[in-house]
């Protein structure tokens, strides 16, 4: 039986890690939110690594604080290891990377999400939406709750219709033998989505006690204390090691001599997998002539045994398991807790979405996170914010955020799917985006602060200490500009103790910086500054002035790629009436509905001589638009 | 594809309450012991109310620690709250409660279980066990490994079968929408096992922030520090508080209104409840004349705002559930956030079971917990620890152990169960012990340490600090049935200051201590001892002396039970064979087969007179068996 449960500004449905950024997003700008899940012993909870950021990802979970989002603060309160990643290299590529305690990871986000005033957390599971006029009202469960809101977003991860694949075995499940949700898949088939077969898999857990870890590496956090949110203050430095060992020859012997048995191979998984978090038996077939693959031992938290085996995610029988898992040195007498297994789901093909997340079919309804046809935790973070942040501007009656290429991975990642959609799980990559120097682990809160204040996410305190923060650095470029520093004896030593060539004149502090050897604690040596500047405050003074040369093209290319952002193509636009416009990229322009000849140009099959026509046309000024009925 | 998984003594299914003991005890005397488990996240899981301990069951909780189990170790380090229960009565009925943090207690039970070096544990579903021969060989499990073992304990709780049914809703589920256990449960039917269908409840879960406590009472913990097991040192201090409301006309108007939409009155739910857990929705049905009934708003934990609402157990529909709780005091605006729900599972009919809870048609198999048709955590303790040590024993080449009633309540459970069977979810009350004066909170270890060094469970350390005390306690009984006090002056005053009768002549001073006013403190302060003793030892002091008389003749009660038990009666005895016993008390001892005329005689349908024919007839010594082909 059916009843009204009650009326809301914003409904999330889940609340993994799309779902609870959406949430919090919404409630934190103003919207009354209801977040329902399927199970709440499961908020935020981790099916597959214990860890948060890397490569990208790590630049993610920065760009998602900047914003205002939670999965930096909540990392940083519960993680047992914390390590910057290419400390070596240049810093478009640095990335912070966290092992979490993964329960005090759900278990703290979950306090989260009740503790906010906006926002009530609720069991219940979604079987199907309220929609009238193609838009969407609400939502209602299988308890037969209706509960209605102006917007609704979708962020069921691996659950629609999931299925557990392990072996010859295959049965209905969600990640981690949780409830699938099957009905509210086969309402959104029945509304006309089209959904694509995805699936992921995992390693097998073993118990700690079983290892050797003699025979391993050990991996240990960093000494520096380090956190992803700027708000940070409190650091824990009681951090614990991960280890590092390899698969072998007899490994591989294993897989090859199973294959027939492996799921993938033998024909019973048909979905397409996540090409760069491949399983075991793929890089075995994948790279035959590897002799051995990196395999890290990571502990799962601080009170288990249970170690994340990462590098051996497979959805070979479990008895194949046992055996591969004895082969790597250090697991020769592992116990295994649980065996890893692959998952299957549905997801819907992106390029249904405008670059706000709201589906183009539906008004008010948005889609966040792995049903969106991404993989990884940050990438669903980071859509969750977006999401929340629009669904709940629509429901205060406000305008859109989107933001750009050059603004985020974030938009890098929302920009592919809507654009390109995506016919394999989605991961990001630094090699993504176009403007890596900008997009950096270090300024993410220059990039985003602003936005994030403009929306209600970040606290007025937080943007006047933001502000201060950018106020110094300025201050401090400016200086350096300015100062010319004389070949006096002591900074000619300087120079030649660094292993530089002298100075023949004066030189500008700052370009004296730019010389490869040089760090800013060496010019400041030379001319200190007068107040006080934190290392974040130096470092981005450091790396302004080192790689101006480079952050200069990049911004030129940002300034090409605006103006093209600005070139707006209307979204009734009738591509029919439009000449000479090639079949096939009328065909991707009317599925895709770009909202800028920016985002046209990046529609693989739309051409530059489409480009050109489009911009011809536009220019007339007189645009041919679709009827709305 | 089946594989052979591995060799162990003792195999447990199920890491609940009983499976979690159950392997501890294998384990720990030595049998290598698998457990397995559906799901690694919920060991120890507590589904229904967050807390360990109350009437009865407390004192099982100090039996389990007297006998080396885990039970009150693991809520001595995870309980947020600690109270003793009728202080103001007599020590038969005193017990411990504590609120526990419901996670923390999950987490702590699995990492012990990890670190228990004879033990592995598992994540795998059962689906049938190895039989030969009417012997239990081991256990198969859903992904085909096939684990070999010299016994099995299923400890499979209300997984049989679940089903979870929440007003007009009903689908197949485990508890908290786990994966259930269907192929076992089919299993056990096809091996001939006679299985029951129960159902149990529990009550919605609200968010703490939107809780008026001002309108409750406060109920705080203890501020002495207290700890079920006897060898906690260290006490968890800072103590989170309950809160105490009642139902009224306006709740009981609304269950009134909804009894139609109620299955258990629809007739949806046939399964058959526990009297003493029953829903609110019997409660009001029951007792009609009672205007009110207690509400227990309880804590799931620390680090959590959902709160249990105790007493309001309902599988009400949701919507029903909502008007409900607004009509409570201090529930006015409370955010439900989980329903409460009903389950139905099937349970075995425990008279299939011998007194070591090894079942009577497959040797070495054994069962415990609430799969043999008990209710409640401490219940499901008690017998997994008892199973854990008969099967560990028995794999060990050992004989077994079995407690009798007036060793421990958990010897009335277990007689109960196997004796009685039952007919409804059986809970422990006190009034199911006829030796409640013996079975007390303050004396298990006096009780059943012994048992527990013998087998191996207490360590040697523990064991001499029991005979330290014990020693001491005997010596100072001894000291106070020897002196005499005389009614010398300050004696007399400090007589007549506490409102006695002063002595007319010199009086035993455990004489004196028996008077109502007098305690072991007052007599010390006439006759202080030498040695320093500690409050435990002077409790038992006061106690035994103070109860003396009362505890004699419970003594001598048990005095003859133990002869009645000592009256052994063989297995295979052929009850067709002895002419005059009645019809009923004939099919009754064929289906339970006593192992002594104690256990005879107390299986309802078998009556004096038939006892005393079965006496005679085991007197003359000549018995008829039954051939065991
Ligand atoms: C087995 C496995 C292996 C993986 N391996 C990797 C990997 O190697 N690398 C990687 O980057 N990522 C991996 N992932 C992906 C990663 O887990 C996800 O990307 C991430 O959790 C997605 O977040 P999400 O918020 O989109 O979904 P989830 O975190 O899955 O959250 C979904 C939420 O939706 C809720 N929900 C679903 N349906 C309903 C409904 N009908 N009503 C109400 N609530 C509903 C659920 O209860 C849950 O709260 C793996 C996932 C799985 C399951
Ligand atoms: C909804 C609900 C309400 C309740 N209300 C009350 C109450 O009001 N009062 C009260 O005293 N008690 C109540 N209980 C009962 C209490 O939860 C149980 O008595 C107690 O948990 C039983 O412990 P157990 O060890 O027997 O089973 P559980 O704690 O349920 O553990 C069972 C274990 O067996 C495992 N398992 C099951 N099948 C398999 C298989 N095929 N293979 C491998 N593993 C398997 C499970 O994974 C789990 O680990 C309630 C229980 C539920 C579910």
């Amino acid at each position: 039986m059916q009843y009204e449960a009650g009326n809301y500004d914003v409904i999330v449905i889940g609340a993994g890690h799309a779902g609870a950024e959406a949430g919090l997003a919404a409630a934190r700008q103003g919207a009354k939110t209801l977040v329902l899940t399927i199970n709440l012993d499961m908020v935020a909870f981790m099916p597959c690594n214990p860890s948060i950021g890397g490569p990208a990802k790590g630049i993610v979970v920065r760009e998602i604080d900047a914003l205002g989002g939670e999965m930096g603060k909540n990392i940083d309160k519960t993680y047992i290891q914390m390590r910057m990643l290419n400390t070596g290299k240049g810093p478009a590529v640095r990335a912070l990377r966290a092992q979490a305690d993964k329960f005090a990871y759900q278990h703290e986000m979950k306090k989260t999400l009740e503790n906010e005033p906006n926002l009530t957390l609720v069991q219940g599971m979604v079987e199907s939406l309220i929609i009238e006029d193609d838009t969407c009202k609400g939502v209602i469960t299988k308890t037969g709750a209706m509960y209605y809101s102006k917007t609704v977003i979708i962020t069921t991860g691996t659950f629609l219709r999931g299925e557990i694949i392990l072996g010859e075995l295959k049965y209905s499940s969600g990640p981690n033998n949780q409830q699938p949700s099957i009905k509210l898949s086969e309402h959104l088939e029945e509304l006309g989505f089209e959904l694509v077969r995805f699936k992921t898999g995992t390693p097998p857990r073993v118990n700690g006690n079983t290892i050797d870890y003699s025979k391993t590496e050990i991996q240990p956090g960093d000494e520096n204390p380090r956190a992803f949110s700027y708000e940070t203050t409190k650091y824990i430095t009681d951090q614990l090691p991960c280890w590092l060992t390899y698969t072998n020859e007899f490994t591989h012997q294993i897989i090859d001599a199973n294959l027939h048995r492996s799921p993938m191979y033998s024909g019973m998984i048909k979905a397409t997998g996540a090409r760069y978090c491949p399983s075991i038996e793929d890089k075995v077939v994948r790279f035959k002539d590897k002799p051995r693959h990196q395999i890290f031992l990571e502990p799962e938290g601080r009170n288990t045994e249970e170690v994340y085996v990462q590098g051996l995610s497979t959805s070979l029988p479990e008895d194949i398991q046992h055996q591969l898992i004895r082969t790597v040195p250090g697991l020769e007498q592992a116990q295994m807790m649980r065996p890893g297994y692959a998952i299957e789901y549905d997801a819907i093909v992106p390029n249904q979405l405008w670059p706000t997340l709201e589906t183009k079919k539906i008004k008010n309804l948005y889609t966040a996170g792995q049903i969106n046809g991404t993989s990884g935790y940050e990438e669903a973070a980071g859509q969750g914010l977006m999401a929340g942040i629009n669904a709940g501007r629509r429901a205060l009656g406000k305008d859109e955020i989107i933001l750009s290429r050059s603004d985020a991975y974030i938009g890098v990642l929302i920009d592919d799917l809507v654009t390109k959609g995506t016919n394999e799980p989605y991961r990001l990559l630094t090699s993504r985006a176009e403007y890596r120097l900008l997009l950096r682990h270090d300024n993410a809160d220059m990039r985003l602060t602003e936005i994030g204040h403009k929306i209600g996410l970040i606290s007025e305190e937080r943007y006047q200490k933001f502000l201060a923060k950018k106020e110094k650095i300025e201050a401090e470029r400016e200086r350096l500009q300015s100062i010319i520093i004389k070949p006096k004896q002591e900074v000619q030593e300087l120079i030649k103790s660094l292993g530089g060539s002298e100075l023949k004149d004066g030189i500008k502090a700052s370009d004296l910086l730019k010389r490869p050897e040089m760090s800013y604690a060496h010019i400041a040596q030379i001319i200190p500054s007068e107040v006080e500047l934190d290392d974040e405050v130096i470092e981005q003074v450091e790396i302004q002035i080192k790689y101006e040369g480079y952050i200069e093209k990049s911004l030129q290319q940002v300034e090409r790629l605006k103006k093209m952002e600005n070139k707006k193509i209307p979204i009734d636009i009738d591509y029919d009436a439009i000449n000479g416009l090639a079949t096939e990229a009328r065909q991707k322009l009317k599925t895709v509905h770009p909202l800028s000849i920016a985002q046209a140009s990046r529609i693989s099959g739309v051409n530059p001589a489409d480009i050109s026509i489009l911009l011809v046309y536009l220019e007339q000024g007189k645009i041919a638009r679709v009827s709305n009925e």
